[in-house]
């Protein structure tokens, strides 16, 4: 190393002090930064590019199932809020109340939306009368507000960014049916476009979203075998219809309920990626949402031709539709690597003299290190390759951390020295369907439900705590 | 007509009540539906496609011109709202204020943003230290809340959906530079992309941004001769960078503080473009930001072969990149016509079986109805050019009305006379730069000053008020 080159600080280690490493990595990779209002941050560029990306993805998969965007008000009288008793009951304590508009009293307190059950509905009760007017399929982007007392920069924050889908139908059938398309839209996406593996399930009754009739969820495996929520789907059945008077005339002209359904993904999938992904160098980023796939660094870029050769290679990967930057800025080659390894750039690219002769570059992938020397007459089909090595390679190693960390348990001391001796994970165990076994296995073992997967399987026949007859296979863990 | 045809409400015609054709025209075409809470609306799906369409070749303008993307929380701490004067001064008599965050009351209030200088200013204190730092240009995509008494849809709304530009400099001229520059970048957007033609120019002392040194703005003349003012630019010297105690330490090592601007369009934007091109038919849309360009209506569809013509053409154009949807509901042809002239939608392509049997399609531009029979060889060049005349023919007919109503005076009374035969407008007449002038000229003629156009000319050299010597034209007219 040069003796005055700049050093990329470190951070702290995953295994020395996780919380600490994910704090490290949201503030050194420039993802977000603290404001003077506890709970709520400025989302960086670079961090905010991200989402930009999900958002892009994520918006045409719900346009593709005929899905369209509308925009509702961030305010909630409290009368709207309270019509659904049990919806209002899970969020009343807390949400943000605005009590003044200007130098008046309202009349009516409004708070800002912690989610927008309660304003879809009255649209719906406006706008849907006949068969003809069903379903409607609509989603909105936008930031949402929730009291939180403990909070962690995405994963629980008081203020976040999300999508909410909020459809109505005709019949319960159809709208079953779009609560699971919805959570097979999500689960592939997590997949596909994250790298990051998910367990499709249902909460159980004691997990639900405040009004559903049920709630799915995609659960994934982090880094240190906590389990994060990525996303939720819900079927409400006519329950919000009847409390917010929704009503359609059927082809038979008799007057019906209709059953409804929402769906989200917030900011937190941002979370999900770091400690999905991360390592002690920094941010791993998944090739189909990094703001930057490639970064082109040119060494020895004082000699004569490097930084338009790197330049020159720079033009044909944004021509081939990559995300690629050029750093030719002053830092030392070291000090570059460092840089773009912190803020998880998938792919590097290394051309200097030598490189120039041989017409080669040199190809680094983030996720391992992995050294490829690539003709460059054959750049844009390699890079389109490692690019696809490093999600393979991301979502290989994801399994491979779930798959380790993923325990069949027949008996709660099972349970507890699993987890003594191989640490926190996904734990599989049977279930007879009573809360009072699943408060109590969570008191015991410190895993509470995740969720009882699509996929069961059979541990025992009996009840992981009460041995009573088993119902489900629950997925069990300590949770984000 | 046939005898059981439903028809398309009328809507009030514009001469009669203008007001009314517009509220009209929002909840007809389904831009909008109103909600419990005053002044804030649920933006439709129809309506919500528009905005996406300008945010997306707006967001693609911004970052062309070196801007990034970021998101701030959406509340601001009362005492970081009172930091600058002048913009508190500006914004507190009109937001909304949080005072309790469940059921606990806050220590202190939070407003939800009216405008996110104070969040911008705060984030660039933790993050600029250097020359090194400078400039970030950075923009966000929200929506903000003004507690306005008067509220209309999209013109003025207590919530409404904008982006707010904010960047920081190491210079005046390098923040001037970029205020001009943004100003310039929604002119061209304005007369590009919604063919509406605006006049660029600086507000007086009187109607600039609390807290800005100089105010920009772009004003458009609606088709009732009411002037709009469709974005603004504002150029703040140091002073939020004072206020904020935002300082960087420059090439020289001396201590400086930095320049600030920013700016912002609304879906005010929407209205503009109703008051702009709508007609007693209803909505007419500019192409580049229609939700759809282009409908096929099968003529005569339940005769053999005539749908799935239709839906070849739909397909064709589709392919060729145009936004096209087909109708070939039970809905009579003339109901069709009516309904996709209501939304405004620029080209309606028809065939029927002669057109089939002559391999041809008619169609009909939305602005002028006129109809062209295109050979079917030749669609997708017949349908790019037939855009490409409604843009065209918009713009004129705007540029026109706005010609028309635009009155050169000399004095009050020619003022008077002027808005007396023809109507409101543009009354272009000089002025001794007094602000007591200013408001005169408002109390007697009805007109206020709009802006000091970039562009002068030289109707007098007395001020059209007191007589003394004329320091500037100034554009006035009644506002929206």
């Amino acid at each position: 190393m040069a003796k005055n080159e700049k050093m990329v600080e470190a951070i702290t280690s995953m295994d020395e002090d996780f919380a600490k490493w994910y704090t490290d990595i949201v503030k050194k990779a420039e993802l977000i930064e603290y404001t003077s209002v506890k709970g709520c941050m400025v989302i960086r560029p670079y961090g905010y590019a991200i989402w930009e990306n999900m958002q892009r993805i994520l918006d045409g998969m719900f346009k593709e199932t005929g899905h369209e965007n509308v925009c509702m008000p961030m305010f909630i009288p409290e009368s709207l809020l309270n019509k659904e008793k049990d919806h209002v009951e899970g969020f009343a304590p807390e949400v943000a109340w605005v009590t003044y508009g200007g130098n008046e009293k309202l009349e009516e307190r409004l708070c800002v939306r912690p989610t927008s059950e309660t304003l879809f509905c009255e649209h719906y009760a406006n706008i849907v009368h006949s068969y003809r007017d069903l379903p409607k399929l609509y989603n909105q982007w936008v930031s949402v507000v929730r009291w939180e007392k403990t909070t962690r920069p995405f994963l629980r924050s008081r203020e976040f960014l999300w999508q909410e889908g909020h459809t109505i139908h005709a019949t319960a059938e159809e709208a079953i049916e779009e609560t699971e398309r919805m959570l097979n839209v999500y689960a592939k996406f997590c997949e596909e476009s994250l790298a990051m593996p998910v367990v499709k399930g249902r909460k159980t009754e004691s997990d639900k979203f405040a009004g559903a009739v049920a709630t799915y969820a995609i659960e994934a495996l982090m880094h240190d075998g906590k389990a994060l929520q990525a996303g939720t789907s819900h079927y409400f059945g006519d329950g919000f219809a009847k409390a917010f008077d929704i009503q359609y005339t059927d082809k038979d002209n008799t007057v019906k309920y209709p059953h409804q359904t929402s769906w989200g993904v917030t900011t937190r999938l941002i979370g999900a990626i770091i400690m999905t992904h991360g390592d002690d160098n920094g941010l791993v980023l998944p090739p189909a949402v990094a703001p930057v796939q490639v970064v082109v660094i040119p060494i020895a870029q004082h000699k004569e031709g490097v930084i338009e050769k790197a330049q020159e290679l720079c033009d044909r990967l944004k021509k081939a539709g990559f995300r690629v930057k050029l750093d030719a800025s002053e830092n030392t080659a070291g000090w570059k690597f460092s840089e773009y390894e912190m803020k998880g750039v998938p792919l590097r690219v290394e051309i200097g003299p030598k490189d120039i002769e041989s017409n080669q570059c040199v190809t680094v992938t983030r996720h391992d290190r992995k050294k490829t020397f690539v003709s460059l007459d054959n750049l844009e089909e390699a890079v389109k390759q490692e690019l696809k090595n490093v999600h393979d390679g991301l979502y290989a190693k994801a399994l491979e951390n779930r798959e380790k960390r993923t325990y069949s348990c027949a008996s709660i001391d099972e349970i507890k020295s699993a987890l003594e001796q191989n640490g926190d994970g996904f734990v599989k165990a049977m279930w007879c369907g009573d809360e009072e076994c699943e408060d109590k296995v969570k008191e015991l073992t410190g895993v509470g439900s995740r969720c009882i997967p699509f996929e069961q399987e059979n541990i025992s026949d009996k009840c992981v705590c009460c041995g009573k007859p088993a119902k489900h296979m629950v997925i069990w863990g300590k949770a984000y």
